[in-house]
């Protein structure tokens, strides 16, 4: 483990990293299941390399657990006992349930919460962070106003006026909460912060790769959601192997074609699809994540259960991000004249909110 | 589905269709699971489109099933009852005995049979067939001899003198027999020979894509077997849809660089990757195949049980591919000095065949 650590500090991007010992203080905003998987490595990489200060603080929503504050739990076990269950912080990872007090002089700050969650707290980010400062999103998520899409990263970088990485890829958190090799993808503009992100994250189980792909990056993880549904139609419906991988693939094909349709001049780099962000993601939410799950369970009951009853009880009170993302994708689509183009987003949004019947999956002709 | 084929007929394509009625004679060479479920295809659409002749004739290596030939059985029921039993052939496919007269006058050969099996019978093609001859290969396999790779498809090309386009995909045999929508790609060299073998095999729930890249659509059909192997690990030691996903992405990433450095001038295009033959076909071998389960067993036993034991467990005297393609991979990295240029493949050998530990799986630094 020691010689592969040592070969990623030789990466050329390593020579960027010139901050004086200490320099960048990294801080969290989020403390869901995700974000909690994620501080758990940062922690652990405050420690390992001295250009980050010891301590990495996360921003937790207080709530109260048994009668106790949950950040004090977590400031006491060193365990988010209520999201992340079974796996322990290093102790140099502070729950702050304050916002302005967790990002005060942050260098580097990440970002790991429903996107819905996100601009009611961006003034008292703005306000409170070092000058200066590198964001990362790690949000799964996507926006949209009358114009058309909307990046998360967007959104941060026009609210916080700063530089903002992204990081997506095939992490079900529990398993990174366990040290289970897996790898992820962090799309920069800037190297040099891309670089620093990536040493933040980079470990012996979550090896990182980096693409100046910022757009790419972000609507993989979103789009893919998509297709998840569409793959888990295909399990309620029975199908075998190949029909599913001729699904995933078409829609592999559509989200492609959605980012350089949507984003033509945003330097859309074909080998993103071919990273962790990419087919990994893309593989893993399609066998595994819940999209696929409550799609399959709308297939098997054919309709005689809303998606909104799936929902709640396969959920307990989570949002599914698919079916929401197929339709904010349609109605985008619809309002560019542009459905024809995706008929599989297409049709995973007719068969979950319109009339179309499930059949409507392997008819379609795909182009 | 008649909106849909017209509209497939209406393809650019389809211009290159010029031949008299009944000119085209299809043959296919070997009767096994997916050479069964190919050729049922083949006979419908020999009757739906009126440049074949009507009949196709199917190779049958002659065995006597409860008393009777086999061919005879084929010939009666219209069911290869030992290959693809429960799925009819159209009457228009008729089973021959005897090779010579099973391949006499086609103008389209195709292949799927071992690869091992096919030399000896190439100079009684070669001298049935029709002059000009138009060869498919849907052998999923590989060659090697001392100087590095031989595509099946070569020997095709040199042993019958003829144009040999390659058909890859995703492809489960039994799922296929029971119409369940899949896709395949045909890789060609002769842009009209490939449209006319995409009319032979595009269907309702076949749907083909052709590409201009013969070398990277065979090896994907190969090399895929290598990833399932590592993928049939990673299940066996109890590991998760992260690690899973990331070596899959790994190998597929390894898959396209042998590709480019063994076959620098082959036109090998990175879309072929994006097709049914590449990532889809990858899928369902990393998730279904036998490769997989074979791999998982191996690793579930720990070592205390041989491949071959395995092998013989569960496959019932076939093959597994996986292993042994790579071994022969691995021969050929190894007299080029390339073994370190694909860590993943040479990880998956040494586990296969040598005495690495399981853990090399993951803890091998990847490119």
């Amino acid at each position: 483990m020691l010689a592969r650590s040592l070969q990623r500090l030789a990466r050329p991007g390593a020579r960027l990293m010139s901050g004086a010992p200490g320099s960048e203080k990294i801080a969290m905003v989020g403390s869901g299941n995700f974000g909690s998987a994620l501080v758990r490595i940062l922690g652990a990489n405050a420690q390992r390399h001295a250009v980050f200060d010891d301590e990495v603080r996360m921003y937790v929503y207080e709530e109260m657990i048994d009668g106790k504050p949950l950040t004090e739990i977590i400031n006491t076990t060193h365990e988010n006992v209520k999201y992340l269950k079974g796996a322990k912080f290093t102790p140099n990872v502070r729950a702050v349930p304050d916002l302005a007090e967790a990002v005060k002089g942050a260098t580097m700050v990440c970002f790991c919460l429903p996107h819905q969650f996100l601009k009611p707290l961006m003034p008292t980010i703005k306000a409170s962070v070092a000058p200066g400062a590198k964001c990362l999103s790690a949000i799964k998520g996507i926006d949209f106003d009358d114009n058309g899409v909307v990046l998360i990263s967007d959104l941060l970088r026009e609210g916080l006026n700063a530089d903002v990485s992204v990081l997506m890829g095939a992490n079900v958190a529990n398993d990174m909460a366990h040290d289970q090799f897996c790898e992820t993808t962090i799309g920069y503009k800037d190297e040099k912060n891309g670089e620093l992100f990536r040493l933040a994250f980079d470990a012996p189980a979550l090896k990182v790769g980096t693409v100046k792909d910022t757009v790419g990056v972000e609507l993989c993880g979103a789009l893919k959601n998509i297709v998840a549904i569409g793959a888990g139609f295909s399990d309620g419906l029975g199908y075998g192997g190949n029909t599913k991988a001729a699904l995933i693939r078409i829609g592999l094909k559509e989200m492609i074609k959605f980012c350089k349709m949507f984003y033509p001049n945003a330097g859309i780099d074909d080998n993103t699809f071919l990273e962790s962000c990419g087919v990994a993601d893309l593989i893993t939410t399609c066998f595994g994540g819940r999209n696929r799950k409550c799609a399959e369970a709308y297939a098997k009951a054919n309709k005689t259960k809303s998606l909104e009853q799936i929902e709640a009880e396969l959920l307990a009170g989570q949002k599914l991000q698919g079916t929401l993302t197929a339709k904010e994708v349609n109605h985008i689509l619809k309002m560019k004249g542009l459905e024809h183009e995706f008929p599989f987003f297409t049709t995973v949004y007719k068969i979950s909110y319109e009339n179309a019947p499930f059949s409507a999956l392997t008819e379609t002709p795909y182009q």
